[in-house]
């Protein structure tokens, strides 16, 4: 709030009360952005809210105009983000908003979309609204900053997950890994895939441990599974080649035999990229509506997404166990680092515990 | 505080005072336990505090007499350990507390010293004192885990430490480990060693590192410093071997080749032990007075100690970077389990941040 003007800071407490509102639907809107609205009377008094649910669905403005009706005239709308002056699924906000008889608008974001990028506030000045902008800017892009990194680089905002000992160990070295961290930190996983659109594992986590890369319902739809497999080196058999709960992508490199769809059974869409580069999977997956993937995936396939910049966050989950083992099952393969000072440095965003263990969220 | 009886109540206040008190010469006292007490006059007001302060000094009860005078005649004494009733070095302290004219005597804890072991407080009763038993009974033996851990086992408790990176590791491929954790973390672990009798390491460590092991002034005098070498393959120049800051002790296994110590210069001690059981190392630190030891080794030692029970409680640094690498620097080396039910459980004791690092603490 530092560096706000008085203008600014009146609005405070309302744009605080739409973040809330638009964070409602947190992991439920993508291709689109989290949006909350409040609308008030001229008198101030508060008239409508409304935050936008899902694809396809009003935007939050139309949702908050709807519930104040005739109380939105001569009144002030207060939205997370820059309102849309495009034809999209639906009709252009700022329209919307003229017709209301509005007759302030505050923002706390100027929405990164090309098509709107400042339009929308132009078409609002245009009309003889006043619009104020910048209104805790930074909280309203922290809320989206999936959608605004895929929209700037084309492809979604990547979270890294893992669960070790304290020894730093992902298995032992016959592979065994279940469980290492308690049902408690288990749940929180499935919460977190929830938020997610899509969840990632490579070939080899699949043939290990078969996952089903649910949310166990506690998201509907299911986020989407993919397996990113060079070789397509897969079973035929797997958990995730059942399709009823969720949809499954087979990711693919040229190197891939397709031989093993020969005798496929229907479920799983197959995806063929030019490379085995994580980044191209990513760039498929924005085009396909992801804003924010999981990888959930072992230490090769986690250290190459690192590597290509495809992990923006990462949660690593420490159970108080000791696992030792001389053959290493460690989170990550090899950087090639020859200096501690040129490793990667995280920034610390949450720690909390989870039961037993400990769940630390860092941001690349 | 549940189950103490009014009487025990009445005290809790006090026996608290009489902890902090003792804790003022946390990791001083060794081979003997910090003690604390207060002398209540006959009125209940306060007019001697006293804590033990080291080994040959005078017993806390005797110090907060001392300050008392007089005014401990027909008084109360509250003291976080049995009084000693047999000469040391210094005089029993249950004759100076009869001698004072105390009417009432509180104790947290029984001595686990077999030479007083309840025969202090027999000594007391008979005397016509009143005592009251068991106020803080499990606060009282907190304090002193190490000292009755030693007293019960024999050799001192062990608290294995390591810093890591998040991915586990706790150097490069190229043995590169400067520094994983930043400089809050490093005053920690100094802070750590001033609370220790010893901080010991295997000739790995001290090859790869070339280590100070101090506490960098914190403690004085400084803890005794252990190198532990199966083979005596050891350099011959070392900054462990300038024993002008602190006192180094040598110790080898039978197959240890002493042609090491052909052109060494004086300084550190040697000790030969029967074998490389790290137990027979911690049975011969015992009878030099130790009560707590710092394991500051690398992997192959570390799962000895544990392996072999010379580990009570484990502190690990993880630093918030990633430092991968193929060869595995792992904090330990194989146990040999098969099954993740099997693994080293450990108990959550402690949890903090220390500059960017985290800092957990845990028991066995």
């Amino acid at each position: 709030m530092i560096g706000l003007s008085m203008n600014q800071k009146l609005w405070v407490p309302w744009m605080r009360r739409s973040i809330q509102l638009a964070l409602l639907a947190e992991g439920m809107t993508s291709p689109n952005p989290v949006v909350g609205a409040v609308v008030l009377d001229s008198t101030g008094k508060l008239v409508g809210e409304g935050f936008h649910t899902g694809s396809g669905n009003a935007h939050a403005e139309i949702e908050a105009l709807n519930q104040a009706g005739g109380k939105a005239n001569e009144g002030t709308i207060v939205v997370t983000l820059e309102p849309c002056c495009h034809h999209g699924l639906t009709p252009p906000c700022t329209e919307a908003l003229i017709k209301a008889g509005l007759k302030r608008v505050v923002i706390g974001m100027v929405d990164p979309d090309p098509r709107v990028s400042g339009n929308g506030i132009s078409r609002l000045r245009d009309s003889g609204l006043e619009v104020i902008e910048g209104v805790l800017k930074e909280e309203c892009e922290f809320i989206n900053r999936e959608f605004v990194f895929r929209i700037r680089n084309g492809r979604p905002w990547g979270i890294l997950k893992w669960a070790m000992s304290l020894d730093g160990r992902i298995g032992l070295p016959n592979g065994s890994s279940k469980w290492i961290t308690d049902k408690t930190a288990r749940d929180a996983v499935h919460k977190i895939r929830s938020k997610c659109d899509a969840v990632i594992v490579g070939g080899g986590t699949l043939r290990a441990d078969d996952p089903h890369l649910t949310s166990r319902g506690k998201s509907n739809p299911e986020p989407l599974r993919v397996v990113f497999s060079r070789s397509l080196d897969l079973p035929k058999s797997a958990n995730l080649w059942d399709t009823k709960i969720a949809k499954t992508i087979i990711a693919y490199g040229p190197e891939g035999n397709e031989d093993f769809f020969s005798d496929f059974k229907d479920g799983p869409e197959r995806l063929l990229l030019n490379s085995n580069d994580p980044s191209e999977l990513l760039t498929s997956l924005a085009g396909k509506g992801c804003n924010k993937v999981l990888w959930e995936c072992g230490p090769l396939l986690a250290t190459s997404a690192i590597d290509s910049n495809c992990v923006q966050e990462l949660i690593v989950f420490v159970a108080p166990k000791l696992l030792g083992g001389k053959s290493a099952m460690c989170p990550l393969g090899s950087f090639g680092f020859e200096s501690i000072n040129s490793t990667y440095n995280l920034q610390h965003s949450f720690l909390e515990q989870k039961g037993t263990d400990l769940c630390w969220r860092l941001a690349f």
